[in-house]
């Protein structure tokens, strides 16, 4: 299993007094669309419940395997890092992170022993100040302040998100995939020897001018990284205009 | 009314062929925490409905205030970029961006005159290419190849977020600025308009004929986000071999 994998699976979503099975079943979708696969329920309302199941569209595996406690400490067990998502700013106040700033977090804590837990409070009253006791970094989701309402599972879905970004950077794997060769340096400079050639000869430029002109439309087309069908497309464009021209 | 919020409200959110309204509301939730306000429906199966005004509890307001339209360029009516989110990767690929890039491109946009739109195809089928078409870029929202069934209102919750994310961080700190002034869509439009007729004067270019080749410039040009006066140059030089060509 290679190190990607391994940290999606060490990665602990912990959901406390959920009222809601619907949210259940959404989380564990958010979860696995981004290779997260541990889901601890702490004392869920109902569960399990066909409402979970029909929301997890898939993702019921993940239901099955969930761990049901009753209190957040046995949710918490072998974890080394210990997360807690409020929105509520705490009168004492836990060190903040983004969830950015947390999946960077969590990444860092990958050669550890331990899991790493990601804790959501109740629908209704989120976590109290004694689970938010149990973490080590508070996560704040940035909101709208007028209207700051996340449903549980969206909330999930941007830390479990953040989770596969950081893993994606860090182990380089971008995600531009341009399957096509992009144009050789020679092929760039005979598409722009043909491209000015055609330019002059219908008078719109003049070699002997100020070179603002050809610098402009050279930092165009350099911009978009031509691929070599490209420069054939163009290349074929003009030449047939060439050809045009020849006829008069 | 500052920068910020004028960003957001300029983020034009577009569902096309939306079958379940529930994602609707969904959606328009998530979109209000960030605070996004603009929601644009293409052919919604059923919508007004009440799934819909349930689940977006308390971001009804979203829902009423939705414009709802027949075809996809009336959506995108007044948006100067505009990006398409597509899991799928395409035979002839667009220009990828992840959210996170994406919420950066609109922000560079800011200071334009138009909005910025990021479409959403059905629940099913996903964005035809027809419908890519129209769009800049495709965002490619990351996640596990073996499981990468993102609920709508999932994936528009994560694209609201990097757009909240990306004005957080940007306000206060120092902001990369576009120096020239980038061409209107409907710039873009008589640009290719033009480029195109030409091409078919010169007898490179059939339009009974398949579209990839029209595809093909349109993603060159598109992926460059050409600026006001490369248009003109592009433009100047067309026109000029408009009269060549008249002259024969």
């Amino acid at each position: 299993m290679d190190i990607g994998q391994d940290f999606f699976h060490r990665i602990r979503i912990v959901l406390i007094r959920t009222t809601e099975a619907g949210n259940i079943g959404s989380a564990a979708r958010a979860m696995k669309t981004m290779g997260l696969s541990q889901l601890v329920l702490v004392k869920p309302a109902e569960f399990p419940n066909a409402k979970a199941t029909a929301r997890a569209s898939g993702a019921d595996d993940l239901l099955a395997d969930a761990m049901i406690v009753d209190v957040l400490e046995q949710a918490l067990e072998g974890c080394d890092l210990i997360m807690g998502t409020s929105a509520r700013l705490r009168d004492l106040p836990w060190p903040l992170l983004s969830p950015h700033e947390a999946a960077e977090k969590a990444w860092e804590y990958r050669q550890m022993q331990g899991d790493v837990a990601v804790v959501f409070g109740s629908e209704c009253s989120g976590m109290t100040n004694e689970e938010m006791d149990h973490c080590h970094f508070q996560i704040h989701i940035p909101a709208n302040s007028e209207y700051s309402s996340l449903n549980l599972a969206a909330s999930v879905q941007i830390i479990a998100y953040e989770m596969r970004m950081v893993q994606m950077l860090s182990i380089g794997e971008g995600i531009r995939q341009f399957k096509e060769i992009l144009a050789t340096r020679d092929e760039m400079k005979y598409f722009y020897d043909h491209f000015f050639d055609v330019m002059r000869r219908v008078g719109y430029y003049r070699p002997e001018q100020p070179k603002l002109l050809r610098r402009r439309v050279m930092r165009l087309f350099n911009r978009s990284m031509m691929t070599h069908p490209e420069i054939q497309i163009m290349r074929g464009f003009l030449g047939m205009i060439d050809t045009k021209l020849n006829e008069k």
